[in-house]
């Protein structure tokens, strides 16, 4: 069985495994189960007619005495290319697709979409190939894609996280950027990939530099988001600092493959959810996306640039994750189990700003 | 079927699971298949007449031009109680037990070992009562169990890790706390539990403070070693530090249950490996601890204090992992994915001085 035909986990131990079993593997897997989502049958319709896949689940909260429930839906997309590698460049072409997934997403009540990482264009950064790849970047504020995101966001009251290859206009300068549009329509503002990969192919250090938006967080009227992309993820602080700026969904949209790093994906944005008591978001694309310069990985095997999943949906196919949840649940994981308050964070910029000096002196003991 | 029966996660795949969707689902969840180790039949025999599971595994390394194999050898046990909890208190009740253990790993060219969490007594710091559970509490340098270990250590050119409920002389303070033997049987120093819960009955706060050995690193022959406490395991930073410090292997000995955090287990012991380029072993015990007082958990239900389990092992039986690694895995990993290189970690500990002030202004962008 090639690793295509794998559709996905939950699938192979849902067709295998006896009821009890099921369920305990589950837990062991999964933490308490998500209840699944009644979503309208005119968005069921709608998705299976675009032939992507659509589901729904909700994270509950406790009912408190003092606040009422803070129940938002995200809408979480992933999409393979529409076009050929070989055609010439055409800016919108995404659009459509990500158009129709979006409508659909506003008929299941979704209040926050995020796309996938630069979502208009192939994922060429791992090529030798610079043309015509960075025709695709655009202005994060006035670029027709962030355009577009603003007609979308206010026509269906939605915040959209629209992730973009950004050509910083003044300076030429490229940028991996997350461009986020408030709900009214208008630029909130942008978080820039914080970690670039410098890992063989994934050399996307070629292309553009370490962010310098910090770890800003955006205030919208569904809560306080922020958006840690792609290879951000591999590093635990990066999630903590958005979190210590108040974050309570942190997104992370991704263009990865299957083969080089797929085992982590459901450890890395779980484990920053578990220590950061905040919701996590992780997309990857989907599909196969073939480039004229035929290129190696830094170890000298050929890659695959095979189809790759976010939890819940499927390897291949293009899907909408809709998932409800209530906002109030990130302070009652964190009252209950306090990682926050016992964690030390003082005691650690210390340790930190000394272990970062050119001279500094582990601490060892030896006999 | 009751959680106490269902063995382990690996053994439930395995017997249901056609082979082709084992393979994928086993990289998926575990990554790269890790590579049985032969044991001598004399460990394996041993370990069956004395009724606990014997497990090996290797990870193996590429081949460098400079640097020989570092091949080591490192030895995880796990084991219940042997007295019931309402006998008087025997400091030297877990001996005999993990002595014969011990032998074996010694016969499977173990180098070095870690025990569990304060393992010389019953996890009894989420009863009410301190009494007679605090009498456990020995001298890290010079208690019976120290002593113990010192001539396992000489006797097997073993370096030992152990766990153990600490009293310091001086001021009779209580601490949670792993001793470092060098296999010569010198004592090389201790770690304290650098956070301690305060989750419902998981409150230990009565009983120890917070650890102020900080993030020490031992140098032993075998390769450098830390050992990061139970609770510890949730703080990224936590482990973060040690590995600042120079960790090439860091130990995680708990104590816990499997109702409460099991999903957590496969996960935050693997990331911290993932983002710090170097091993972690995670330990929890096993078995059905009854304490005099039942007690509650923080949200009023009552806590089943049931097996649990580490990884490739039982849920519910004594057992001792072997796992061979070369060290020299943890430079390849860092050169090929550069985590450390592209962690930013200056910038961090600037954020992070500011963030812990008491007039933090998080930033926040809003509309």
């Amino acid at each position: 069985m090639s690793s295509c035909e794998f559709e996905s986990l939950e699938k192979s131990l849902e067709s295998h495994l006896p009821e009890a079993e099921l369920a305990e593997m589950k837990r062991i897997l999964y933490g308490k189960e998500t209840k699944k989502l009644a979503l309208p049958a005119c968005a069921v319709e709608a998705a299976f007619k675009r032939d992507f896949e659509l589901k729904g689940y909700s994270f509950e909260a406790a009912q408190e005495q003092l606040r009422m429930p803070r129940r938002i839906r995200v809408g979480l997309i992933q999409h393979r290319i529409v076009l050929p590698t070989d055609v010439p460049v055409v800016i919108n072409a995404m659009h459509n697709r990500v158009g129709e997934m979006v409508k659909v997403a506003a008929m299941c009540g979704v209040n926050i979409i995020c796309f996938q990482e630069t979502w208009t264009m192939p994922f060429a950064f791992c090529t030798r190939e610079k043309e015509p790849w960075t025709e695709f970047a655009e202005s994060a504020e006035e670029g027709n894609t962030t355009l577009f995101c603003q007609e979308l966001a206010k026509k269906y009251n939605m915040v959209v996280v629209s992730p973009i290859l950004e050509r910083e206009q003044l300076q030429s300068t490229l940028w991996n950027t997350a461009v986020v549009i408030s709900n009214s329509g208008n630029v909130l503002g942008k978080s820039r990939k914080n970690h670039i990969p410098r890992i063989g192919d994934f050399n996307e250090s070629t292309y553009y530099m370490e962010g310098n938006t910090g770890h800003t967080v955006f205030q919208t009227q569904f809560g306080k988001i922020a958006v840690n992309i792609c290879y951000g993820r591999h590093h635990p602080l990066n999630w903590f600092m958005y979190s210590m700026n108040g974050a309570e969904i942190i997104f992370n949209p991704s263009a990865t493959v299957g083969a080089l790093s797929e085992p982590m994906w459901p450890i890395e944005a779980r484990n920053a959810a578990i220590a950061n008591h905040c919701f996590t978001c992780a997309i990857n694309r989907v599909g196969t996306e073939l480039f004229k310069s035929e290129f190696t990985s830094g170890d000298g095997r050929k890659v695959m640039w095979l189809g790759s999943r976010t939890p819940g949906l499927s390897r291949t196919r293009d899907g909408l994750l809709v998932v409800e949840m209530d906002l109030n649940l990130n302070r009652q994981i964190s009252d209950k189990w306090s990682f926050k308050m016992t964690g030390r964070h003082a005691e650690y910029a210390e340790e930190l700003t000394k272990a970062v000096r050119h001279d500094f002196r582990p601490s060892i003991v030896k006999e």
